[in-house]
């Protein structure tokens, strides 16, 4: 299934930007960037449930933001873009 | 049906950071921001069309990017949060 995983990371010191750094690697891994802060993986469940421990674990809970969207198989009507194509160099200049 | 927004503005200039606060400005008057760039809407057809125009109008085509993930009617159970909750101010500290 399509998996939409967004994230919100607290920038506003050292420690935030390394989690930034290592949500985005670890987000990499799984799918594929449309977006600054947002992926989508094509994931079963129980590997779904493998990205989810492996975020939580690199985010801080009471500072960042994490969302799962479940977008299921169907997905190709689901979606529309409108303007340019992603293509982030996740260490490249900051867009968001 | 709920219509999920996400967007990336590319702030590199004065004009980009009056376009992210445009985008921002619009989408808070069609649903709930949830992320810093990711906004949940709840539209019938006919108003997600006039936000797409609205949000196209503003945007730059060639360096801005929108999407737009059609959720559906039943949204309860295929969304997952987890870290701290949204409670943006657009025009506060950025974070992404």
């Amino acid at each position: 299934m399509l998996v939409l995983v967004t994230y919100d990371v607290n920038t506003t010191d050292d420690a935030g930007k390394k989690r930034l750094r290592r949500v985005a690697k670890e987000c990499v891994k799984h799918g594929q960037r449309v977006q600054c802060s947002v992926f989508e993986c094509l994931l079963d469940a129980s590997q779904c449930k493998t990205l989810q421990a492996a975020l939580c674990r690199i985010i801080d809970l009471s500072k960042d933001s994490l969302r799962f969207y479940y977008i299921g198989n169907h997905y190709h009507t689901k979606i529309e873009h409108f303007g340019v194509k992603a293509g982030y160099d996740p260490e490249g200049t900051l867009i968001f």
